[in-house]
């Protein structure tokens, strides 16, 4: 692997170029109109650009993106999270042009991206999966399922993803509706219509393990994430090892995960993500993610491996450097994506000109991000300004560090706004500082309330 | 400790703020009148102007500084290193007013900062010493004991330090020459002309164990760190481990910094600063610097230690929460000292306003910086824009993250220019790549223009 073509932006395209330049790696970005002084930009070896602004036409393009891989002569397309990451076809684009996509084949991708067929491979593997159906064939057989599973049932789109295309039906008529509802707009969204029936879990953790697979059959797995705070399906903090799993709990999580990615003859970088079920100690496979994730670097803190750096080695068929028993976690860590978004007015997207752009630094801070002062976080994309992560030797140390790099963390400019004052309360929220709570902690506390009232001084 | 006065500047001032911080720890910061705007005014709890912009009018300034101490109520004070730091007389003031100096004892400062007192100490010690002499009470006996030690000698102010008041004879001519001026400049620098002389050892390493000491009489050592890249022997870059010691020399330099530290009845972090004899495989106590040093962040990055939290809690009396085997060494950590000086030109001074300030980030990566776009580096004191960090598996990969964590950093404005290209070009330099140099590594060989004849296509 000498030259890599990195098809994203923002923050994970520099992840990326770092990665690739610290192996003496050539790096080649491609970029779309709006993007023409992004950071990636700037510290590619080489930059294209690929189209207009809209990502369906520049980074969503096969023959832009392919064309410029084939120009300069890659060996290898990287292509980051989100965008054509999960893509099979495109993955079976690279096969066919002879460059090596990094990440699983387009075969592990059909077989994780296709829900009912994940189901199914998991079942098979001895994966423990969440009670459910196959894809519902029509109202009634749907109605007799649910009914065997029992209410509070979960409608989902077998095509969904990303808590998109996901219903709850509580009662036989919220069935019936949801079932009509989520074929249609899993058909428009996904070009599937199929859904199929899940016991809904109403209090759980969100835990998910990562695995690297290479080439030679090797699987292991470097502990899992915690990632429940989520603020409507999104995840906004994530952190490793989870404070909620027993040792014995987490062994058996990380051996499936394993026998997951064996399954689907994984290679490359992957998650199983996992519903924990805290009152029963259950966990159950909720679904597998194809590629590297936006909370990776909280497993690297913690395990000292380079998980992109493994992507790329892996991809040039290298065999992992470790087995299972050298992975050894070693503290805790945290992250926080800071979004340009206020947290105030409901999360709405605030983008702008970033004039004041201070980062925190210092022992076990690390930043991501791929702003600058002085640069315009387009509209186009995501709202992601950095992900902050920490690491310290214990949950409570890494909570201290996260809310005093949060409170040196500066972004100003015109009409910008970030979700920094958020995760500053967070950190300073008791329930969270227990990790006692489940993925409905946002929704049901109002953070920035709470921390408001907090400050103000008694009497007042 | 509750509250804590930070009694320095710039980017330690920023990393004692964060210690504190992090430890629940209020701070007061004090500035002169040309910090108004520095970075650790503004993350402070509380921040006072202290005197105009001339140190020994306002941080050297012991009324100044202890008026604003006992005017906020702190319990201690901070005095990271540089101005304060290794002043027996300010700690023991702070004694006398019944503040907390979070360092050594006047007494144990004032043992190890008189280099003669400071060698004795360490001979009852056992500690290993270059052949040397007391002090030379006239310039005959000097001449017999220079004979008796053999040329090359050095000559040494009792109370130099810092390279100052240092001087090399290879005659009996520069002997008595030496004797004089230098005599005569300690005398006005330091108001002791007092210099004994040494064994001058011309080609050596310099390397250092870093030891934290509790009241209770608990000293550990945190392993070595390697200073030999020095310019005037000022230090550049430093690295840790050392690329030059044994394991079995390791050892032994450890327990000798455990026995020099107990000698002198230490307490806090410190410093055993030695002269490794790499030919001869034999290492020599140099001095112990009785502070926190520039330097301290690659142990941190090595073994998991904050030095700085470590100190704030042996001066509240808290016994040391390990023991020498707790200690693990964990990969390699290299830093380079981010300089406002224009390499090109003889390391010259280059100050001035940053427009442009983009540092790097990612796995691996630290930056200790007092700097942000739009601050104006005055040039009243260093000229430290930033400690970059970078810590990795291996020596290796320590140097290809740093070399591409230079690539990323960008410090712009009028009249600036900093040491980043001299840090890029070492990084990439082979002598420097294999390990195998001494501290006249830059005196011998010129990086820059080594570095520029490489980039030169053939031919040209």
């Amino acid at each position: 692997m000498k030259k890599v073509l990195i098809a994203n932006r923002g923050e994970i395209a520099v992840r990326i170029i770092r990665a690739c330049k610290e192996l003496g790696i050539e790096t080649v970005a491609v970029y779309s109109e709006a993007d023409r002084e992004a950071l990636h930009v700037k510290l590619a070896d080489e930059a294209y650009c690929i189209g207009p602004k809209l990502s369906k036409d520049s980074y969503l393009s096969f023959p832009a993106v392919l064309g410029v891989a084939q120009k300069t002569g890659v060996d290898g397309i990287h292509p980051g999270y989100g965008f054509l990451a999960e893509n099979a076809d495109f993955a079976e684009s690279c096969e066919h042009v002879g460059i090596k996509f990094i990440g699983p084949s387009s075969d592990s991708i059909k077989i994780m991206g296709i829900k009912d067929v994940a189901r199914s491979t998991m079942e098979e593997a001895g994966v423990p999966l969440v009670p459910g159906t196959g894809i519902v064939p029509d109202i009634e057989t749907g109605k007799k399922w649910a009914s065997e599973i029992g209410y509070p049932v979960i409608i989902k789109a077998t095509a969904g993803g990303g808590g998109k295309g996901i219903r709850v039906a509580r009662t036989e008529e919220d069935l019936v509706k949801g079932i009509e509802i989520t074929q249609k707009e899993a058909a428009a969204a996904f070009g599937n219509p199929g859904v199929y029936l899940e016991k809904f879990i109403e209090y759980f953790r969100h835990c998910e393990i990562q695995v690297l697979a290479d080439a030679h059959g090797n699987v292991v797995h470097l502990g899992e994430r915690d990632c429940t705070v989520q603020r409507r399906m999104q995840k906004l903090v994530e952190e490793a090892p989870s404070p909620a799993l027993s040792e014995e709990r987490r062994a058996e999580m990380g051996a499936a995960a394993v026998k997951a990615a064996q399954a689907c003859d994984y290679e490359g970088a992957g998650t199983i993500e996992f519903i924990y079920d805290y009152q029963a100690d259950q966990f159950y496979f909720m679904e597998m993610n194809t590629r590297i994730q936006v909370e990776h670097p909280v497993t690297e803190m913690i395990t000292g491996v380079d998980l992109v750096q493994q992507q790329l080695k892996i991809a040039a068929g290298e065999p992992l450097p470790f087995t299972q028993e050298d992975i050894k976690i070693n503290g805790w860590a945290i992250e926080c994506r800071i979004n340009a978004e206020n947290a105030y007015k409901n999360f709405m997207p605030s983008a702008g000109t970033v004039d004041t752009y201070i980062t925190p630094g210092g022992f076990g801070v690390r930043v991501d991000s791929a702003v600058y002062a002085g640069y315009t976080i387009p509209p186009y994309y995501d709202s992601m300004v950095a992900k902050l992560i920490v690491h310290a030797d214990s949950r409570e140390e890494a909570i201290a560090k996260m809310s005093r790099a949060l409170s040196e963390f500066e972004v100003d400019g015109p009409g910008i706004n970030t979700t920094i004052p958020f995760h500053h309360a967070l950190m300073n929220n008791e329930v969270f500082q227990s990790g006692k709570f489940n993925t409905k902690f946002l929704e049901e506390n109002d953070i920035l309330q709470t921390a408001k009232k907090e400050e103000t001084p008694a009497g007042e």
